[in-house]
């Protein structure tokens, strides 16, 4: 459980001067979420998260993403990272000892989470607890996957997108990053936004409409330009209720039995 | 209903200059998947999808990715997208006239699909039957959401990535269309690298193992190293039985009544 330092595989989005336009200055707060991930595809970051509210906020110095370069870590003149399974079948698996390696060096605050769609479903109350928490450890998977030691040997969670398979971790990982940065005090100016959105109640969120009052014969619902207050409440919630029973009934009985 | 044309806020991946080094010259295969992209960040694509596996395959012309700048069809000086919420409460909505104008330039072939976590979740079956059509339009959106006439007019099918809230929807479509381009029909060059891994049966997949042999005392399981195939199956199975039912007892239901 050393400290981690700064390796030569490692690349700090906060401090380096990066071809991507994100970087320049950046004062990171001595409080700030930090996230690190290990990919194959460090140029792949900050990616998304580099624009709009993750990426201001990444400016900001709110957060602090750090890639370690994990090709750096591989054995050999061709820095081999991978070898083929035990048992055989397709596909190439992670090696324990560069997994290790680069896991030793990036290893910041915060749980040591594995992207796999083996593990847990990623949702809004892991973001919450990611977001109320010191940071983040993502580690990407290829291939196959990752030698199973090695996760052991780091107790790491495995955390899943969805069900469904991706070609790696990288994309996982930045859902993961942007759904938990966006719950980081101060990221989103006006915090009503996350309390009403959907999941915050179990609910899916209601409809939205906007200008213009008409459009193409199609007219806003008249309850939303009355003015009363009390019943575009019940009218949201009604909805919220009704769309959450009809499209996920999992969700709707989840919400039943809690209330 | 017209065919899509091409407009002032369009771009396509596979025939400009882009200051990504994913572009160069591409012959796009005339029975190319194509996906169509309307976005407010239209350089944060391809992104991850431009590396590895999937962005071969884009360079190779079995996929072809256009993005089209929902900021370009905004109103004004000032390329207006979004307005208020009908009825108050924060945040803002994207408005169905600008949305529209984009979405009719952007359709291509296959579903329109409007990313949102009120839609319905995203799962390795869907990646199949999109792999198998001829593309997808996906609309991501911003803010609160999208006006709801807009999504109505176009009958837009409404997907989710998982029960979370992301600050846009540009990771869940980058996410949606790796899982659906490597199932693409030559993206993956060994098959069977598919068939077995997770969910394919409805399993998660088994632990993986590699060398070293032995790795910090610890050594693969023997059976894996027997070279007897049937026992390496049977233990395999075992395995992901035992993960799905321990971790996923959702999924482990739908199996055993599968079965």
């Amino acid at each position: 459980m050393s400290t981690p330092t700064r390796s030569h595989g490692q690349k700090s989005i906060r401090a380096s001067a990066q071809p991507r336009d994100l970087m320049g200055e950046v004062n990171v707060r001595p409080d700030a979420w930090q996230a690190s991930v290990v990919t194959l595809f460090p140029e792949a970051f900050p990616g998304v998260l580099g624009h709009s509210l993750t990426g201001t906020a990444l400016k900001r110095g709110l957060w602090s993403l750090t890639t370690t370069d994990l090709r750096r870590y591989g054995i050999g003149k061709h820095r081999k990272v991978d070898d083929t399974p035990a048992g055989g079948g397709a596909g190439l698996v992670l090696r324990p000892d560069v997994v290790a390696a680069a896991l030793h060096d990036a290893r910041g605050p915060g749980p040591m989470i594995y992207l796999s769609p083996r593990g847990r479903p990623f949702d809004q109350a892991m973001a919450r607890t990611l977001a109320a928490g010191p940071g983040v450890t993502l580690l990407c998977g290829r291939f196959e996957g990752v030698d199973q030691r090695v996760l052991d040997y780091f107790d790491m969670a495995e955390v899943s997108l969805g069900d469904f398979v991706l070609t790696g971790g990288e994309i996982a990982a930045q859902a993961l990053l942007d759904a938990t940065v966006r719950l980081i005090p101060g990221v989103i100016g006006n915090a009503a936004s996350t309390e009403e959105e959907s999941f915050s109640d179990g609910l899916l969120e209601h409809p939205q409409f906007t200008k213009p009052a008409e459009w193409l014969g199609h007219a806003i619902p008249e309850v939303l330009t009355s003015g009363d207050h009390g019943k575009v409440n019940a009218w949201r919630r009604a909805q919220s209720e009704a769309l959450t029973r009809d499209r996920r009934p999992d969700l709707w009985a989840k919400h039943t039995n809690g209330t």
